[in-house]
């Protein structure tokens, strides 16, 4: 017998029925009728399913080594904060997207050591600590940097103007679980839109602007892995992010400090600016 | 105030509000809820979501000129037949999918020639009408056509044994609206499995296969354009086409017939396979 448009989805859901991961069954036993769904809600035309695959071919022949357009995707629909959401830890710092710019990996550097390879603008000096629920800190952590310049690129962005690294550091946390580095105020910034996805906020009226923040990745023996920002706090777009991934909690002031002692110890020249975090991860799960 | 799990979608459907096009705000506001509420119902992971990005940029990077496999992936969720069920004709011949292998302009052909370039096969006749719903034939009408070889492959797979245009054609129906020519019957064959989708089908148990059959694309002047497929009779795979795009009323006979005079005629050896086929076309609707 023929398939309908509706018997159509019941055989596509069977053709998964003897997947061998249960998991992997159940995801697509559930994508196929989402999609499905969709496709009848909308009465999606031939011309429009052609422009679809034309689009995603687009977004996959997009990415290389330096730049991931599906992720972009995924963040400009508000997937990727869904997903971080949906998985967020339920005490301790909120998480936010990973975003597309994780490409590369962070250099080690120690404590105290500037992420600022251009030199030329404001200093800021970021200090911080990786702490448990109940406030003890977590020596033999990592944290993973990166971040815009103060005009708004990643290193990936302006291989010809920024040595890759630009931005980027990988920090281990002391004894009292604390971490500080060197940097400048990173700027809001679009994100790419010479691609796929910028044609479509083109096409929606939709400005690719994110508010000015730096990424991190905590890590820390016996806890779970945090994918977080902070938020500078003024900067524009913060209520109107492009990604979706303002949370108020990670919104941190980065005032001015006029102080020749303080900048001394930091090593930086004074005023400079300073913001200071603290990333509370929960325990691992038992499993 | 920070968006949760259920508010996010509210907010990326809002951010779709100025869209000027108003089909294009209609289906991306359609497509955000449908994607968050599978998110949601599955709770899917990082580690998923990670996958997921990976898998869709792997299918957009094996797309080339002359693969397709983002319509691979459409065509064995069975979105592609779900759209193609959507849009088909009320009346005359039905459609099925387009297929991934619709990469290569179709050689001008005239009626009684051969696409099958490589000879060493059974010969096979097919011959056809295009017409109206009424029955009418339809003169000045194209019937574009591609099938893989009595192996199983199409030319653009084995551009070291097949010349590029063999078992494809683009022919002119006449003044009594028919057309015919001279071909091999084709194989089942497996969808292409050497790509992220075949690596999908491995991972769910699903064989790659379709049944035999011939691709047309019909159009006809005043007339709407039709996609659709003529499947052999009694070839494997009739029940379980891994694209899921087999309709009875397009099963057709590939019958053997031994007759000089009609092989003769047609310019072929005797016996030789034959297969008819009526191409029925609705009206252009008029706007």
């Amino acid at each position: 017998m023929d398939l309908t448009s509706e018997s159509t989805t019941a055989a596509v859901i069977e053709s998964f029925a003897e997947t061998a991961d249960p998991r992997l069954r159940e995801i697509l036993q559930e994508l196929v009728p989402h999609l499905h769904d969709f496709v009848r809600k909308v009465r999606l035309t031939l011309p429009e399913w052609e422009a679809a695959i034309e689009f995603l071919t687009a977004v996959g022949q997009r990415c290389d080594a330096n730049r991931q357009e599906f992720i972009l995707l995924s963040d400009v629909l508000g997937i990727s904060m869904l997903v971080e959401t949906i998985n967020g830890q339920e005490a301790g710092t909120e998480s936010t997207v990973l975003g597309p710019f994780h490409v590369v990996e962070s250099p080690q550097r120690e404590n105290g050591d500037t992420i600022d390879l251009l030199g030329g603008n404001e200093p800021c000096v970021i200090t911080g600590r990786v702490l448990g629920i109940d406030g003890a800190p977590l020596p033999g952590g990592t944290v993973d940097v990166w971040q815009c310049s103060a005009d708004g690129f990643y290193d990936v962005q302006q291989p010809d103007v920024q040595p890759l690294g630009n931005g980027r550091g990988l920090f281990h946390t002391d004894a009292e679980g604390r971490f500080h580095f060197r940097t400048v105020v990173p700027s809001h910034y679009p994100i790419p839109t010479d691609g796929p996805v910028g044609q479509l906020l083109l096409a929606t009226g939709r400005h690719p602007f994110r508010p000015a923040h730096i990424h991190f990745i905590a890590d820390a023996p016996g806890h779970r892995s945090l994918t977080t920002h902070i938020f500078v706090a003024g900067s524009p777009y913060l209520d109107s992010d492009a990604v979706f991934a303002v949370k108020q909690s990670l919104v941190a002031e980065f005032a001015e400090v006029d102080d020749a002692e303080q900048a001394r110890r930091y090593g930086v020249s004074s005023p400079f600016r300073a913001a200071s975090v603290d990333i509370v991860l929960e325990a691992d799960r038992v499993g």
